[in-house]
């Protein structure tokens, strides 16, 4: 008996229940609707290589094509088939397109699709081991899955005999924002058993946390939701936070009785995928007894191939780390993974006394914000099993031998130079007529053929190309590099006349 | 040509690309799984009612039968499939089990399944419109439908002329946690332009918010993530805060020098689904400057049937509005709506100087805490559509009369006596031998046949029986009845055996 059969009349009471039948969809549509959906979306995966990357629409395209009130009454899916292709379609951006060069890859693989929908039809969701154990432990599982892979120390994973252990947050802002609550709540408390006549607030004006002025903008936000100052330090030559840096802001502070608590590093910067030095930041945090904490967002998967794993130099002085499956490692978001070395200074912060090691299965909900969890670890399980970690490092491999192709091509036209190229992104420049760069993505912008982007970085306006799409192949790489170089032709040729429209450089920058 | 074709050996610069294929799932393999997954589900669902709704595992179970470590090499879909059904299913709560009557619903259906099928498929993310236009204004126009299904006042609308606006967020905890940090924004900048000496941690040490100690403990841990002191306040003999407790508060916060600057308000608290007094609590926010949001997770979705319109008394005080379509509202999780009164301050709590108006499309990235979207107004999309407001009614009604049924049959047997019955909600106690409350719902619970929880609520243990499903009938709820009796019966009639093992009740509370 299925959810159609709902109301059928009963008396209780002396109480007549009406005839309600609530169930607009049977398993028989539903079945219908689903098999569409899937041919839908396998055609749309397999021929994204033929679609436009950018939609051909103005700003409220999709307002004047939708009603304005939600329907009285029921329509039939077909319907929504139509008015999906018709009208979302052609305003969505691809993102798994080959020639998405734009912002980072976001992950979607078949096995991950699968785990979403297996996500969604059971439907469960946990918060303690008692709400859905599956839930709970799988993701206890898959999360030491993944810090092997990774090549993380023992002791942050859930099953070392240690305070340490992984959960699965929405995205980086919260594993962030979770590490510098953390952090703030232990140095608080700390100076508090100190001195304890000092308030809570005079010791949290101030704190002082750190970053790069080339890490991601949630990072800010972070300090701004946690209110607490985060400082933006420059990087050196290669966009990358060292020691000195670090140092002499931290003494700056002190010096003017602030209290530095917090470093948070980024494996892989937002604009160059520049690597902070964890080993020089982590003795400065070590010394200073400050929380350091590591967002890897990106870069994170590069570490489930050996040969990366020389970033992870520095990982001993880490208290937390994230990175985002849901970014390179075909886990469709949200997905973050985060590791902490102690979650003991986590529960702290969010209640008032910790409990670790009372429970066989660590009480993960204890390590977030939000009061429950969807079965996420779901879509890691099945793209771990399905790819094999043998499948995952190809894939990594893959999209770094792309970039490298992508870099060969530009070094072997003498009007460019590569500035920068990490991983998968190659940032690089016009020689001369710098400061016709923007007229350029202006008119690859308009032709749509592909979508790239400008990042401002240490004063040089430059184009920023990522290998994004998993479909991504060599051929590819060939066409989008064709299509910069038709326009920087078109463009460098009537070089006079172009001028006349760069007026106006937009200051493009941290995102 | 699909991602299976990757790594096809190319030349460039002299460099030899090795063959390498990264993809382990071709096309036709994903639709046999998907199809296979489709299935799966239907059945799950279809059949749910014949499974135990808890399930019959130890904690660690799962770490028994998993290995510890990921496999190097690819694994077959239908072994997946195979563990999900002996290793999964057998350790998860049945969330959709008619004899759930735990926590609150958390929604599920159909087309809300094929919604994220294909937010999964498409996989697209949103920033700002530019990064997907149809992501961010479907968005914008399902939360108008949306808050007008609810009868929301028009300048919470996007399409309103003034700053007003809603947007998806992922929870009832960061919608919250959002109405505060923009609500003590304001208020410091108030105060900071007034008398401009004082410094921010200054003002924010004195920010005082306000709740009721019935309201989620999410609202609690927004309080702590935002630095302000939030203070739990008593509520009537309904459970409902009330103006009298709020101005109280106030005035005592006040004569010590602290700032009251916002009130959290419930509209369905999570223990009994108390409603607090808006209309009372609103009055005292305006004349003391003080923020309001409501925070409406559950009962929000009732709102959608006229008859329950009168909560919305007080509605012009209100500030933020929240509640949960992933709740009551038939659409999978997350999902919670979140509207403004006044955007600009949620844009100025985040970022430096807000935009408000100076483009077509509002740029709802700049209400939440993520930088991105994914794209869940799809899956709003369907269920609004193919249930209609009609079909969203009768499901509402229909969960409301069968809690109706329920409170009947509880009324009908003189040893208990319902205390609280408010929409799905009914809390009831034993009228005598209430110390036998617990031993009771702990014989049900070992049972598995339903899943029930108790509630501790101003000094009685009271059993808390929630309709969940959508798949709930009227003989299921006589039926989760026949086990509450048959348990009760046999505990009443060996009352005196029983009460040795009544040592330890434990003090069940807010969750």
């Amino acid at each position: 008996m299925g959810e159609s059969d709902v109301g059928i009349p009963g008396t209780v009471s002396g109480t007549q229940h009406s005839v309600k039948r609530n169930c607009k969809m049977n398993i028989d549509e539903f079945k219908k609707f689903a098999g569409a959906s899937i041919d839908y979306i396998a055609d749309y995966c397999e021929n994204i290589r033929d679609v436009a990357v950018l939609p051909n629409v103005e700003p409220g395209y999709l307002s004047q094509q939708l009603p304005k009130r939600a329907p009285e009454q029921p329509e039939h899916w077909t319907k929504l088939m139509t008015d999906l292709d018709e009208s979302i379609k052609p305003g969505l951006t691809h993102w798994h397109s080959p020639y998405f060069h734009a912002y980072f890859p976001t992950a979607q693989s078949y096995p991950a699709i699968i785990g979403e929908l297996f996500m969604a039809g059971i439907g469960a969701v946990g918060t303690d081991w008692e709400s859905s154990p599956a839930i709970v432990e799988l993701e206890v599982r898959v999360m030491d899955w993944l810090a092997k892979i990774l090549g993380l120390p023992e002791e942050f994973l859930n099953c070392s005999d240690g305070p340490g252990g992984g959960v699965i947050q929405n995205a980086a802002s919260d594993s962030t924002l979770v590490g510098l609550l953390s952090a703030s709540d232990k140095k608080i408390k700390q100076l508090k058993r100190l001195d304890p006549r000092t308030t809570k607030s005079e010791i949290r004006g101030k704190l002082v946390a750190y970053t790069s002025k080339e890490s991601n903008s949630s990072v800010e936000k972070s300090g701004l939701i946690a209110s607490v100052k985060m400082r933006l330090l420059p990087t050196d030559s290669e966009g990358s936070l060292r020691g000195r840096a670090l140092n002499e802001a931290v003494s700056k502070d002190l010096a003017e009785g602030l209290i530095p608590f917090c470093v948070v590093a980024s494996l892989g910067t937002t604009g160059t995928c520049a690597m902070d030095n964890v080993e020089e930041l982590g003795e400065i945090c070590l010394k200073q007894g400050m929380w350091l904490h590591v967002d890897a967002a990106y870069a994170g998967t590069a570490l489930a191939c050996p040969e990366y794993r020389y970033l992870l130099k520095g990982i001993e002085y880490v208290d937390s780390f994230n990175f985002n499956p849901h970014k390179w490692m075909l886990v469709n978001g949200d997905c973050s993974a985060m590791w902490f070395r102690n979650c003991k200074y986590v529960e702290e912060a969010f209640e008032k006394k910790s409990t670790l090691s009372q429970s066989v299965v660590p009480e993960i909900e204890r390590w977030q914000i939000p009061n429950v969890r969807r079965f996420r670890a779901l879509k890691l399980w099945f793209v771990i099993r399905i790819y094999g970690v043998d499948g995952i490092q190809k894939h990594v491999r893959h999209h770094v031998s792309l970039a490298k192709h992508f870099e060969a091509l530009v070094n072997a036209d003498e009007r460019f130079e590569v500035v920068i190229s990490s991983l998968g992104v190659v940032c690089f420049k016009l020689l001369r007529d710098e400061a016709l760069t923007q007229v350029i993505l202006e008119k690859i912008a308009k032709r749509k053929n592909i979508f790239i982007m400008p990042y401002y970085y240490k004063s040089q306006l430059l184009f920023r190309f990522v290998v994004c799409s998993r479909f991504t192949q060599y051929e590819d790489i060939d066409k989008s590099w064709q299509e910069i170089l038709s326009q920087t032709d078109e463009v460098l040729s009537k070089k006079g006349e172009m001028c006349k429209e760069v007026d106006n450089i937009c200051p493009f920058g941290r995102f």
